[in-house]
């Protein structure tokens, strides 16, 4: 039986050892403890239920604790069973996972501690963001051996301005270096990335940073109706990306319908991907 | 005695008013009833409280009811007779004010019906920010005598995307048209603005829209303490302001003192001043 506080132990856990090394064996142990607590959790202390899915051809269950219903997970990818996750967890390390169990397992470890978080208080909208920042910041620190940095200095009227940006990596010479804004989900904030790789842009040249959005899904849910759809805006994304700034890359935890669809009908304004593919190319990421 | 019924029904008779004609008498006339009673409100019903203001030189008041304090009032400006409120609206649609009695006024009438919905209904943000836009809105359309557009209509991919947007005024022909983001404060969202404008700079040229925003004040109280402080991020403006895209003229009801230096240091980048400035600069802003 979890407790609040263990949970509360464990995430903070997570947060140091990221900000001690993002790219540690350190930071994926603390991760990969939080995810198994987390998915012990809601398999012995909380009830699965199903939602109604208006998201087309996706299916939406969640867990149920004390009258709470936490966030809507994705059936196809959610695995419940904690010592698989652990252990391909392990095997991903030693790149022995093929697409599907890399996809599997990293939408689970993202995902179950935002449901743990948020079963103990609902009110808690911060913590599940930190955590999946963190677990991001870990995966790309470790593929491209790269230390981030969490802001930008930028020049302006003559001196220099730091500016607080979600990660940035800077490669080698002659290598692009990677903007790289993190989103739980992109409702109403999203035009922050855009923003930031303008900034970027401006500052150093268009090319200077690859911008690469990270978000894990755009799915609502109505709690009273126990449906689930997912918020997107099409129009604006296309506005943002052809006349904002560019973002060489978006990829999804849980890619919604309509932004499948975006990239079907404007591939070549506009890549949005799983993220699991991001390991399978790791090297065009880091420029190589 | 006022009740939240009469209330709502005020506030709701100025955003029809609004939607009907920006520019109309109707939507003036809406907006000083609306005022009025939120003034023998404030007056009849509830407790005048002092506040430690931590914003050098300026002093800060608010009102309380039933345990609620409402958001800190700018002693400087804020006028609590109805009665004059009432006449030098009437004054000023014939020009009949001096610069000091337009800020007090305008001021006092931005801020009367704020404080009287959040002290009925501490959690609605929503309410405020949307009078704000109304009457920033109506000052903007009748004095520059044309209806705005709510969004714009961008060049992208080969068709046409609507975009909301604060407001967006096409004057005649050979004149800049002016882009006017209207937030109450800029915390968090202001980011917006200038994205907006970069956004119209990419479609239609530098300089076909003039960006003008307009904000209420950056002040926050610490209910707890009693104390207000500004909250500004002078170094994301000047970022913001000469990477992203730029601000013609900012306008504050309550200049905040950082954003003050800010002028007065990079004067030839931002130039941020008091509202009622606007009216007598109305012609330059309408690019006349």
């Amino acid at each position: 039986m979890l407790d609040r506080d263990q949970l509360r132990r464990s995430y903070d856990a997570v947060r140091r050892a990221c900000r001690a090394d993002w790219r540690s064996d350190d930071a994926g142990q603390a991760i990969i403890d939080l995810a198994v607590i987390a998915l012990q959790f809601l398999d012995t202390d909380c009830d699965r239920v199903g939602l109604t899915s208006l998201a087309h051809g996706k299916e939406y269950v969640s867990f149920e604790r004390n009258g709470v219903v936490a966030r809507p997970v994705n059936r196809a990818y959610f695995t419940d069973d904690w010592e698989v996750i652990a252990q391909d967890w392990r095997r991903f390390a030693i790149g022995n996972l093929n697409a599907g169990q890399i996809e599997r397992m990293m939408y689970t470890v993202a995902l179950a501690p935002c449901l743990a978080i948020e079963l103990f208080n609902r009110n808690d909208k911060k913590s599940p963001a930190t955590y999946f920042e963190c677990m991001v910041g870990h995966l790309f620190a470790k593929s491209l051996g790269i230390e981030p940095t969490r802001s930008a200095s930028l020049p302006v009227a003559g001196r220099r301005v730091r500016m607080t940006m979600d990660f940035l990596f800077e490669t080698a010479e002659d290598l692009p270096n990677i903007h790289l804004p993190v989103k739980m989900s992109t409702r109403e904030r999203v035009v922050q990335a855009w923003s930031h790789q303008r900034l970027l842009d401006s500052a150093y040249g268009s090319g200077s940073y690859q911008g690469t959005l990270v978000a894990f899904s755009e799915t609502k849910l109505d709690a009273r109706k126990g449906e689930v759809v997912e918020i997107c805006v099409p129009d604006q994304w296309l506005a943002y990306q052809t006349l904002l700034a560019r973002m060489e890359r978006i990829y999804y935890f849980d890619t919604p319908v309509r932004y499948q669809e975006l990239t079907n009908n404007f591939g070549e304004l506009i890549d949005i991907k799983p993220f699991h593919t991001f390991f399978t190319e790791i090297a065009p990421v880091a420029g190589q």
